[in-house]
């Protein structure tokens, strides 16, 4: 909604912070990563799955966004994983300013990878740069193979694609290969990952897609 | 989002654009009923399944907002159903302006019932007045039984619930009765109507719904 009611000083104003971010997620080394996508597409369901695995070699924190609740925040908690809970009150998504205040909160200092875990929606996360080192997006397999074109936005900002819930693929309508073309077209170098946090298929994949994006940026 | 950066002058100004199209509405005795969910929820779907039902006794229409693509209209346009394209251009809900404007370029003397279907999201369209007589949300089952108090607003301003992808839920976990009753508790009038377009359970209640809601107006 931000092209029509908020004006350029807003985004202006979220590009400065989101700067101000970077710099102090890269003082500290911090690897930081921005997930979004609709509602219930499984956000904190991956994190749960992922979390532990790459607590076994780095240490990991989450940025919780909600529009209120704190339940996902105890779900992660409940793994022993450093949290911040941000309550947007009703706001639809992240803005580098609130994450600033988390930032502020969490000792970075104790950090390798933190999450960015987006309120659920498909439209306005993705026109606001939090200061992560990379966007990912979860599109679940039963909201339809026509969402790349119809909310293009966040398809064409994000680095992987993961492509949620595939353990549910034969009971829906949903072409995989049209839904990956569909996206590559918005977006030539969009990576994809077909995930499903029941069956564990993909997840090896996107652990393995998290290290090397670390790696590379230590190069 | 219009909690923090918009302001009341642009709520102010959407009630009167919604008080006018309300009398539009009133004025050529059509009943509008505006239809919100998160993406892939099954809008268009349970329109598909709904006009050819309801246009064997009533004339109905659609007002249709999509951020781009028209491919939900030609959907609806495929059933030979009048249908009004509302391109938002990236704004991530309906607005009573834009439905406004459409209202001016349907002639709605030819209608009795008129839908919205709103754009895919489950936070800004609850906060929009589009003059509508009766809102109507959808909760697909595939998106998680804790979306009634994580998205609250959507429950409290809707009058009918719709769980949909009910053919489904064999495959994922969501507590029915759980769902229902968090989204009682914040809005205890809350109608609720379990359906699934694959199978056709529900619709039946759902169309027995919309002609109750009209008789009840007219009376």
């Amino acid at each position: 909604m931000h092209e029509i009611h908020v004006g350029e000083d807003l985004r202006e104003k979220n590009e400065e912070i989101a700067k101000e971010n970077r710099e102090m997620l890269e003082g500290n080394n911090v690897f930081a990563i921005n997930i979004m996508s609709a509602p219930g597409a499984g956000k904190t369901s991956l994190l749960v799955r992922t979390l532990p695995e790459l607590s076994k070699k780095y240490r990991v924190g989450v940025v919780e966004g909600d529009l209120q609740t704190s339940r996902d925040a105890e779900r992660i908690a409940e793994l022993g994983i450093k949290v911040y809970q941000i309550e947007t009150g009703g706001v639809c998504h992240l803005d580098a300013s609130m994450v600033h205040s988390a930032l502020h909160q969490l000792d970075l200092s104790s950090l390798d990878i933190l999450f960015f875990e987006n309120v659920g929606n498909l439209v306005c996360p993705a026109e606001f740069d939090l200061g992560e080192d990379k966007r990912v997006m979860l599109l679940s397999i039963t909201e339809g193979d026509d969402k790349p074109k119809k909310y293009p936005l966040m398809f064409i900002e994000s680095e992987l694609l993961i492509l949620n819930k595939m353990d549910l693929l034969e009971f829906v309508d949903f072409d995989v290969d049209k839904a990956i073309a569909d996206a590559r077209d918005l977006n030539p170098s969009l990576s994809v990952i077909k995930l499903s946090c029941k069956t564990g298929e993909g997840l090896e994949e996107w652990i393995k897609w998290i290290e090397e994006s670390l790696k590379k940026k230590k190069e």
